[in-house]
This record gives structure tokens, C-alpha cells and sequence, in this order.
């Protein structure tokens, strides 16, 4: 049913029937006639009609950087979790790891008409803020601080300094850190500092500790534990930014039949469903990161129906596994 | 800008800016003005006013079981990445493995205003062929084999059945299966139909060997494993129908320090990054999901663009992986 037909059975103009429906002037007589049609052939304006009308989509957009990682399928599924209880649905963008693509992406993103958006931030530049401050919608960050913008993160650095002190706890000696690139403010940066700050209280320093970075995959552990190993200076324990690199490390160490805990000790960060499952079982620290996805919807919905201040941010908690790797 | 706005630049009323967007009749004079202050405020008609028009939104749906698996992630990176090629955007919806909400997403599908639709199916029943039907865009089923309906999907009999084989070519005298409900057509019925072919191929019969159904996670193999342990008919080999089974599976034999591959050989299916992580390294089928999204999605572009007949369907190869585990 067009509006062109619902106009033919009452006998009016479409601009008639696109006045009653946009709640334009009409006269008495004639809205009375399209009501009647409209009961009688239980006609429904589109959901486009209803958008332009009432300036609301029920869509949401969500940014990712990578849409097949450890974290982001648990963050999408505590996103969708609480989106499709209210009825909303997500319009699902990736950079896949492209800072221009990310850019571009929210460069062009009033155009997808959306009623808001969650980004899932790995890195949050000052081009980032400039194109987000362009958004007619509320937006909250998802995984990083933001001064700027309402958001969703996680204690990275305490996460990461607890993390290297149960090393140290445990009678690591050695230790040494496994990062990921700095230019990633939460895993990077952050963790980095939180690394830091444990050796420190240690009376330790970064400078003297083995350092590498590393990719975000059991790839990047495996090369970057293979070039510690060649320098000479072998460590006792090593804290690894993410599960995935200490996956790549304890398998580096096990083909060289590096005995762990005994000869090294390993601590991930992540708690991703391998370390469960690694052998021995990974020692790491458990970020909620459903949680933080369910967060992060709660937030944009309550901003979205002007229920909350724009500056309002969250830091999730973390939580230490202690299994068998130190 | 909004139409009000034009209308009263142009001293026409909105109407006729409505008429003149949906290329209605209007007097040549009044179009004029209209097409002077369109050309002057630099006017774009927005997507909701566009799609009206032109009934494209440039937007598909892909509907998923469940976000947070080992394959989703996959097929939903293949399938970004090619309607991010061609300027599509994705609506996510998530059925979040409930049978009743997917039939309910497909049935209020046409609502949500896109171009076509990708399925990922666990299960295809009849209530969703009869949803389906009411599609008034193209819908292209990912991963479970349609006659009705353009589909790409793997062999998932022809991979349990090579497993199998391996498994039964390795050694193992007493082997077992761990399947998934076979009311998954592609996990649950077909790869149980290929693991029976294979044994009737050495004279065996499913009925004469240990066979258990678990859940899609390593805690279901752990369980099932711990079942057939306590049968007292101990297998000497398994064959589970995914790899988080078989993680499962891996972690209660090293537990109760039953050795792999020398007391019980133990293969997998679908070639996670846990595979490759485990210890020993799984023998696993590997399956093509990020290429089935892309397939998918080349299918649904070209039936869009009507390039296409509507029963195209392909099935995918699968590749053996040997490593430590038989």
C-alpha cells in the first residue's frame, strides 16, 4: 500500500495524505477520509516515512576495529544483548584495522542516519575527535578514556600492574614485558605504564627489563619470545599485553623445551577463552568485556533519550586468574 | 535544511518540494524556483528521502546464530569486507542461538528497509523457508544447504567422513564420536552422516561405538569425554564435530593424564585459532569461513544487481590438517 493508493481510495491528493502523515494541516473532512482508509486497509507508513517524521531511525551504528578478534565478539554480543531488548538494531561498521578507513567511516557517518553510536576504539587520535565532534548523535567511546566523550574502558593500567606484581610476587626475579604497539592508548600505552609502575615499586626500572612489542597475535608472541631468547639475557617471567601473544610464547617456549612455570613463568591479559584452554593454563587478567559492551549500550541509550549528562564515563573493574603458568 | 525550509526559500509550499524530490507533477515555473534554492543551499536530499525515492537503501542484513562463536567472527569479516568494497552497510541482527527470536527477526525482516539479506543458518526449518518467502529482496543462506534458496554452504559430510578416515588410517582400532544436535543440519546431521559413512567404508557401525552429543563449547567435550570415560568401553581414538569440543575433550584426557596421541588419538573440526594453540597441536578440518562471507556476499551482490539466477549455490571445499593430536 503506497501513499498514491491510500490518496486514490479517499479521494484526495498524496499531499493530502502526506500532510495527514506528517501531521501537516488538513482539513476535518479530509482527514477523516484518509483515516478511515488507513483503519480499513490497515495500512502502516514505512519505517522511512516514520523516520523522516519523527527524526528517529532505531538504528544504531557500532565502529569495530576488527570484527574477528578475542574482544570483540563478546563486546558486540553484550551490545546487541541489550540493543534488542529495546528494539533497536545495529548497523555494524569495520575499519578493520585501518586508522583512514576508521576515519573516513565517521567522516561520512551522519549519511547511514543512525540514532547513535558506540565506537569500539583501539586508537583515538585528535583527527578521531574532530570528525566525531561533527556527529549530530550521542556517542560513546568504547574501550579508551576519552576527556571529550562519554565512555565505556578498562583499568588497563592497574590491570597490567597487578598483573607484573603477582609476577613478582611469585618469585620472578627476571622479568620481562611483551607489549603491544603504544600508539594504542588502552593495551598499549596503558599497559605499558602499568608494566611500569609495578617494576618500579619493585625497585626495578623498564630500561633494564627485556622489552618487546609485539603484533596482537600468537604470531607476534611467538617471534617477539624467539628474539628475547637469541639476546642472551633470558628472563625468568614475562607479562604479555595479551593472551594471544603469551599463546605464541608459551609455544615458542614449549618447542624449546622451556619448562613452564619451572624455568619461565607466563601471565596473558584478556582471559580470551584460549587461555583456558592453553597448556599449561594461562595465568592472565579477566576484562568484562560483555559487560562493557551492555555498558556501553545502557549509556547511549540513556543519552539518546536525554536521561543522562553527556560527560558521564566509566572504568570496569578487572579481575586476576591465577592458573598455572606462574 | 529541511523541506519547510526550501519551500518557504522558494515560496512554494512543501508540498511541492515533495512533489518535486518524488519527481511528481509540477508546474515548470515552481520547479524552477525549487531547483534554484536546492542548487544555491546545497541541498542533499537524505537517505530516508532517497530511499523513498529510489526503494534502495544500500544497507544489507545479516542475520547470525550466535556473534561470539569461532566461525561468526570469520564469515562476518569476509562479508564486510566485500559490502564495504561496494559502499554496503551492514544491519547485524543476532539471534543469539534462540530458534523463536530468529523465526521473529525474519518474519518483521521487511521493516527494517534493506537491499537483501545474508542468513548465517544453524538451523533451517520449515517455519523459517516459510518466513523466507514473504522476503520481498534477494536472500543468499550461509552455511546450511537449501534447495529452496541460493546458498553457500561447506561439505560438512564429506569433511567428518575424510576426519574419520584419518583417524581409522592412524591406528585407532576403537574409535568414538562426539557429535552436536543433529537438528543442526550442517554440524549436527551431516557431519554425523559422514562420520557413519566412514566407519561402515571399515565395517564398523555407529551403533557399536561410543557416540555422544555435546554442547558447541570445550566445557560440552569435557563433559562428554568424562561420560565415556566412565562407560568403561574406552575408545582409543575420537573424532569430535568441532574444535572446542575437542578442546574439551584435550583438557579432561590431560587431566586425568591420559596421553594424546599415544593412549587416544583425538581430532577436531573446524580449524579455530585454538587448534593451532592447543597442546598438542589438534588435527582439525579447516573450513573457509571468512571466504564463505565473501562468497556469500558476491552472491547477494550479484543478486541484487540481478546478475544472477536465484538458485546459484556452492558448495565449499574443506582441507585436512594433520598435526600432533592422531
Amino acid at each position: 500500500m503506497t501513499i498514491s493508493e491510500i490518496a486514490k481510495l479517499a479521494g484526495v491528493s498524496s499531499a493530502a495524505v502526506s500532510r495527514y502523515l506528517n501531521d501537516g494541516s488538513l482539513s476535518q473532512e479530509k482527514r477523516q477520509r484518509i483515516e478511515r482508509v488507513i483503519r480499513e486497509t490497515k495500512y502502516r507508513p514505512s519505517e522511512y516515512a516514520r523516520t523522516m517524521r519523527t527524526k528517529k531511525s532505531n538504528r544504531i551504528g557500532v565502529l569495530v576495529p576488527q570484527i574477528d578478534s578475542e574482544s570483540v565478539p563478546k563486546i558486540l554480543s553484550g551490545i546487541s544483548e541489550r540493543m534488542d531488548q529495546k528494539n533497536y538494531h545495529v548497523l555494524l561498521m569495520n575499519s578493520n584495522l585501518s586508522l583512514e578507513k576508521e576515519i573516513g567511516i565517521l567522516e561520512t557517518f551522519e549519511q547511514s542516519q543512525v540514532d547513535g553510536l558506540i565506537f569500539v576504539a583501539s586508537v583515538l587520535t585528535k583527527r578521531h575527535e574532530k570528525a566525531l565532534e561533527h556527529m549530530g548523535v550521542p556517542v560513546v567511546i568504547l574501550g579508551q578514556k576519552s576527556e571529550k566523550y562519554p565512555c565505556i574502558y578498562h583499568d588497563d593500567e592497574g590491570a597490567a600492574c597487578a598483573m607484573m606484581e603477582e609476577l613478582l610476587k611469585s618469585g620472578c626475579r627476571r622479568p620481562a614485558y611483551i607489549g603491544v604497539d603504544r600508539r594504542d592508548k588502552a593495551a598499549g600505552e596503558n599497559r605499558y605504564r602499568g608494566a611500569c609502575h609495578a617494576l618500579e615499586k619493585s625497585g626495578l626500572h623498564m630500561d633494564e627489563v627485556p622489552y618487546r612489542v609485539a603484533a596482537f597475535s600468537a604470531q607476534g608472541g611467538y617471534q617477539a619470545m624467539t628474539e628475547m631468547l637469541a639476546d642472551g639475557k633470558r628472563p625468568d617471567g614475562v607479562l604479555c599485553a595479551t593472551d594471544m601473544i603469551a599463546a605464541g610464547v608459551l609455544s615458542c617456549l614449549s618447542e624449546r623445551g622451556i619448562t613452564v612455570p619451572g624455568e619461565m613463568k607466563v601471565a596473558g591479559m584478556g582471559h580470551g577463552a584460549i587461555a583456558d584452554l592453553l597448556c599449561p593454563r594461562l595465568t592472565t587478567v579477566h576484562y568484562h568485556y560483555h559487560t562493557s559492551g551492555r555498558e556501553a549500550a545502557d549509556l547511549l541509550l540513556d543519552l539518546m533519550e536525554k536521561k543522562r549528562r553527556q560527560q558521564e564515563s566509566r572504568m570496569l573493574k578487572y579481575e586476576v586468574i591465577r592458573q598455572k603458568t606462574i
